[in-house]
């Protein structure tokens, strides 16, 4: 008997097929013992009918406590009323553990409660349905690059000493060669990839030793960093918002079922389609003004800030050519207007913020040299 | 004029295109000028004639240097002489920067010497086939687990107090919350993952504080771990042959090029198909007694030992049932021989070895607890 999964049954319709799981549920009615078997892809209602299986099997029912796992076999059938869509009639069972004082229950529990069994939240439905969108989204973002003809980099997680500083690293003893540091971020070696393959992504773990509470990231988190030769301001906006249409629409496709079980209002998500509203940051600084809100042109924006400006959009909205000295030296000036970098922050609706930022890299040597020895960054650790 | 890759040309044939680049090679005859531009998808050879563009342009020509970087305009038109196969007649050059002394030439170089200039060697063709290469191995490996139904987790990186000791692991302070240690394995996370979602893969860094030179790993290397509620130990087997057929089938398909520029030998490549052989560890054995080697019965394989196994077999050779004493505490043991744990491992031909191991999971609650036990290892942080 092979086993199968419970997301695959609609190919077992009239089959007799095992499944292994977990107590989900269960209820009695007179003869019959209703048993919901969660197999990690699905639940599934299966019937036990006194008399169609043996005494002991049968009162074995009463033992079953949930979580408890066992493997079921029996025909499948499809009912509409049924969770999930079909039934088992059991023609055995066999019981693997029984779960003892299982601690998560309907009721309601605290994070921190949870927190501390979170090997067992997991399980949890809301839980289940953020790790499959969360991977729908990976998925999402991988195939975005391959279908492009990115090469796929992983930079390093350790690093040699920090171009920027080391106020926000973490550290580590390397053997007898002294320090090593966690990356916080693969642009360097995005852009030397670059230069071999024309495009490149970096898409791995990056590290921030800050302790402070933000919504921008926790002290560990996955990054993307794509990096492309040549392109300018205008490719790096046009391929932000093809990148976040791509994932939205994967997403919604892929994942209607996951979205409902997190209550997830798709309005915003359903408009995330290019092109995006694009404003200059000066433009962005007006809006603030014009909600009353006191902001210095030549400041970096707040989180409230971000909110306000977002909230004027249906959809995520592009913000470019930021003041020069809130964004980071190896950004090329607007040659427009040599207070101004050609970089760009993608803002996202609903009080999220900012959740790209890109810029046109500066690409003349002399000019990234001056620009490095003006911050007193050290010459030789960016050689 | 819309930039386009080299490796799309073949949609642009007799069109005007534009390509950005670096200079790969160039040469000079009578009144024509060859450039060799490559993108990082491919190369081009374009075609400058005298008194068909500018005379500045035309002997711009004289001071482009090896890896220069420029965009050239011009028609494309089908060459089967051209490296590439295409060829571009060019009506406009513009140069961006000119190369100074670029340090890798056609002569042979060091690798501390290459190594010094990491970012400049990816350029070089055996590094660029290298990274694609690997490219393609990544994709293949999510592509296998995604198309059946795995869900993707991401272990953290920093673990609190390791369960096995912490002679191998990296450290960090983490705040005034003591230490962190970067994660050897994801095996934990996963199998909780799996219970919740009847199977699941973990495939992101891991560290270990070795400092041998060994043919196994780095003390940084992505490892890839799925994990199935249920499998018994064929279905390891089953999982791991059809993996690397998967791998293997798609990198032979879709890195062809990359494999001859690598000059990569495919004989074994094109065998990896399953069923995979499989003997037990006392079969292994046996073969290494039959060769004259001195090997007790009940120690691990050492490296010599697992080439001269794996030289008796045309493709990747499963070796099942190992002694317990050289497998983890965590792997059922054989119902037929208490001293055999039913684990596999994968040893390649050509003398890599090791590749995968895997096992059976004990999932006994009281056996389990006393291996913990009879190890020294602290129950509660197994907890």
């Amino acid at each position: 008997m092979a086993r199968i999964y419970i997301e695959d049954l609609q190919h077992h319709i009239g089959e007799e097929v095992q499944i292994s799981g977990w107590i989900y549920n269960k209820r009695s009615s007179g003869k019959i013992r209703f048993l919901v078997v969660r197999d990690g892809t699905g639940i599934l209602q299966c019937v036990m009918v006194k008399g169609m299986i043996s005494e002991e099997k049968f009162s074995s029912f009463d033992t079953l406590t949930q979580e408890s796992s066992l493997s079921v076999t029996g025909k499948i059938k499809k009912d509409d009323r049924a969770p999930g869509g079909y039934e088992m009639e059991i023609s055995n069972i066999e019981i693997i553990q029984i779960a003892k004082d299982y601690p998560i229950t309907p009721k309601e529990h605290g994070v921190d409660f949870l927190m501390d069994i979170r090997h067992l939240w997991l399980r949890s439905s809301r839980q289940h349905a953020i790790l499959r969108v969360r991977h729908q989204i990976i998925k999402a973002i991988r195939e975005f690059f391959d279908n492009r003809g990115f090469v796929l980099m992983d930079a390093p997680i350790f690093t040699p000493a920090a171009c920027e500083g080391t106020s926000t690293l973490f550290e580590t003893d390397y053997f007898d060669l002294g320090k090593a540091y966690l990356t916080q971020s693969g642009q360097l070696y995005a852009e030397a990839g670059a230069m071999a393959h024309g495009k490149v992504y970096v898409f791995g773990p990056t590290f921030r030793a800050e302790k402070s509470k933000t919504r921008r990231h926790l002290t560990e988190f996955w990054m993307v960093e794509p990096e492309v030769a040549f392109a300018d301001l205008n490719d790096n906006m046009a391929l932000a918002e093809e990148f976040l249409e791509h994932i939205v629409t994967s997403v919604l496709k892929h994942r209607a079922a996951e979205l409902k079980v997190l209550e997830r209002n798709v309005k915003f998500l359903e408009n995330v389609k290019k092109p995006l509203p694009k404003i200059s940051y000066s433009e962005a600084v007006e809006i603030l003004h014009k909600k009353g809100i006191n902001f210095e042109w030549g400041n970096d924006f707040g989180g409230t800030d971000e909110t306000v400006i977002s909230e004027q959009f249906d959809r995520p909205v592009i913000v470019h050519r930021y003041p020069t000295k809130v964004k980071a030296f190896y950004m090329k000036r607007d040659p427009q207007n040599a207070e101004l970098a050609l970089a760009m922050d993608v803002l996202a609706p609903e009080g999220y913020g900012e959740i790209i930022g890109g810029s046109q890299r500066e690409d003349d040597y002399d000019v990234l040299l001056s620009r490095i020895k003006e911050h007193n960054l050290p010459q030789s650790a960016f050689e």
